[in-house]
């Protein structure tokens, strides 16, 4: 076998066996195959795809290029729900202890967060005292003892898709569907759940910039995720402006336990019952997922998803009472108020530029070796479909160093486009692929 | 200006400036791109084309990437005659001396050989006392004097198609139109001549499988050549059999005498003919390449191109008695009769095939250091059309080792194909473009 002729094939518009597809990203991986041969690979599967077949012998080599992890020593259904990112994502810190007080298990791999914001570890250790789990067994034994349990991901989970992503982005061959869906779902599945959620996030600012392309992501996942027997529903979700009001490490804690306390923002509240009831409806509990963000909506009423946060944060060594006092997280020394120098309905905020507003104020990393500092970042007082009246505070920066903030306010300002008619919003779910 | 961006643009079917394809080029070169970045580059390019505009910018760079061979201190009409190559191609000694008889010069940069024969250097050093001309004082020189000078590639020719050609090879992006296009003409383009006529081979064998990829080949080069101000003609030729009867060194250069003679293979003749009668067209001595082809049959018959072939033998350190003695030149110890076990008439021979008979019995490399025996080779008694008997000769094979004879006979076997009906034979010429 030969990686050109199999690059031809693929060229041609050829369907590849398993031996073929397993040859060359083994071959890649083992560092037999070079990298020009790679790209040139991933050009020709940019443009004839990769079929239903092909694509499953490929997620298979993706998975089972490093560390496959199993938690047999859960007795507890595992939900894992994630998103294809998007700015001011704090739906874990919500999520993970509603699904707790239906005695839905999280155990979850995250990452550090490299962009705008932390990743979800980086916005949980914003709460004084909280140390993530460092081995798999304390991470079973606290998804066990309080239904939640999430570690940093080690370095050996496919790091195929480290090494082929690390090319992709350098040769124009990220914005692939075939490939996209299997870098995600090659890392859903070698981290085991009893049932896959995942986010597709739509929009200018996202990675699936239109609904069409993100509805042939998801059914591509869908389709993956069944040949490996595993549930799996996907939200298309709306990122015509940030998740929730809140960017920043511990303002995202304080929104997401004032979402658990029923003051949350009505969009950002939906989406955790939608994506709870989800869950519901994929341990078989409820008829439809309606059903179940109705019965989570009662949940969240009952209190107990507060008492399950708590017994995660204390089983993590975090102080547990900042849930009941914000005062005792991370708070900014100042904090400056945003003006708006235009009028009218606000019709979209672009998410990536607030996020970066956040994080040149120090609330995310650039680089790896960058620290983050918990306190600051920014909220939003207006969202998509409010009126704004020239001079109105749109947002507030929580900062404490002031070099950046004038940068930060004008990219602020600059990401709200506003309209001069009444905006109809979305709803933050547009669409459920089963 | 990234790469990563340039790869997306051509990705996405966008036109790409001078600047860009000089900064993707220049940059590979230069060894400030990486392999991998072109590679996948190059696979866009194979899907998405290059347009005219971004072709001669291409091509541009590519004929600036090494030495311009200018022949200032010649005062002749110089044409410079290449085939996208051929098994048996002995064109070139056939040619020169009746261009030369027509006071149009050859300026000619050959390579050694690599493949089923050696190339057209190595044939002529098949005469014995033969030296090529080292410097290009010494090959303008033997131009003024002679008609003809032929010299060894310099190193420094187009470098960056050797390097973009070893790439391509390994990546599945040989048989893109634009990039042959360039690579051919930017090595025409680098070393002058007035006129150029491009011998398009076309057939199962050949690098261009079908009349309708040839065509388009074709078209593409002209526009390179005319908007680099270059009087250009293409001709496709049909490539069902080797050109003429003989393969090997030594073979050819008697088979191109005999042409010259008058008693060459018919359609080798015309081939020769047509394509010196596009010369005397190009410099505008004829008003059609027939009246050209016609003027081509009188020189032939007067011996004056004979002449000139002795003269530049002779101006070589070569022994001109050649010409009217072949004993003079290496001959084989032995010989074989291939006896034919089917019979019918021949509906095509699988040149590529004949070739690798005569390579492996050492008529040319396998690799560079390979050396030839210029004395074996291959010359077939039966050419397409042609009707044969179970046992009669299709062919005699010349050689001096026996050991691989079993094979080359079966590989000659193999390459004839017969058909009970008989076969209409096709004109050497397929079609002229201009």
């Amino acid at each position: 076998m030969r990686a050109v002729d199999i690059i031809e094939k693929k060229r041609d518009g050829h369907k590849l066996n398993e031996a073929e597809i397993n040859f060359i990203f083994q071959g890649y991986l083992d560092g037999e195959i070079p990298e020009y041969q790679i790209s040139s690979f991933l050009m020709a599967v940019y443009f004839r795809g990769l079929d239903e077949r092909e694509l499953n012998a490929f997620t298979k080599t993706m998975m089972n290029s490093g560390d496959l992890v199993e938690f047999d020593g859960i007795h507890k259904f595992l939900v894992d729900k994630h998103s294809t990112g998007g700015v001011g994502d704090k739906t874990t810190i919500a999520l993970a202890p509603l699904l707790a007080a239906f005695d839905i298990g999280t155990a979850k791999l995250s990452g550090k967060g490299l962009g705008h914001t932390g990743g979800t570890i980086d916005k949980l250790e914003s709460i004084p005292g909280f140390i993530f789990p460092v081995s798999r067994d304390e991470l079973i034994a606290q998804v066990n003892e309080t239904g939640i349990g999430i570690m940093g991901y080690s370095e050996n989970i496919v790091p195929l898709d480290k090494k082929l992503y690390s090319l992709r982005d350098v040769t124009a061959t990220v914005s692939s569907i075939p490939l996209i869906a299997s870098s995600i779902m090659s890392k859903k599945l070698a981290v085991y759940a009893d049932a896959i959620i995942l986010d597709v996030k739509v929009g200018a600012g996202a990675f699936m910039k239109t609904k069409k392309e993100a509805k042939e992501l998801a059914h591509t996942m869908i389709n993956i995720g069944k040949s490996f027997d595993r549930k799996i529903i996907v939200h298309l979700s709306d990122m015509s402006e940030p998740l929730g009001m809140a960017i920043g490490n511990s303002l995202e804690v304080i929104e997401a336990i004032e979402t658990l306390k029923g003051n949350g923002p009505v969009k950002f509240s939906n989406l955790i019952k939608e994506i709870c009831g989800t869950a519901l409806y994929l341990r078989g509990d409820v008829k439809s997922i309606q059903e179940g963000a109705e019965k989570t909506s009662s949940m969240m009423k009952s209190g107990a998803p507060l008492t399950k946060l708590k017994a995660f944060i204390k089983a993590c060594g975090g102080n547990e009472n900042v849930v009941d006092d914000y005062s005792l997280l991370p708070k900014a020394d100042y904090s400056f108020k945003v003006k708006s120098s235009e009028k009218g309905y606000v019709k979209s905020i672009d998410a990536e530029m607030v996020g970066k507003s956040a994080m040149i104020l120090g609330a995310g990393r650039a680089t790896k070796e960058d620290s983050i500092d918990y306190s600051v970042g920014v909220v939003l007082a207006k969202k998509v479909g409010d009126i704004v009246e020239t001079g109105e505070t749109i947002a507030t920066f929580y900062y404490n160093d002031s070099a950046k903030l004038d940068d930060a306010v004008k990219m602020l300002k600059s990401s709200f486009e506003f309209d001069d008619e009444k905006i109809e919003t979305k709803e933050i779910i547009l669409e459920t692929i089963k």
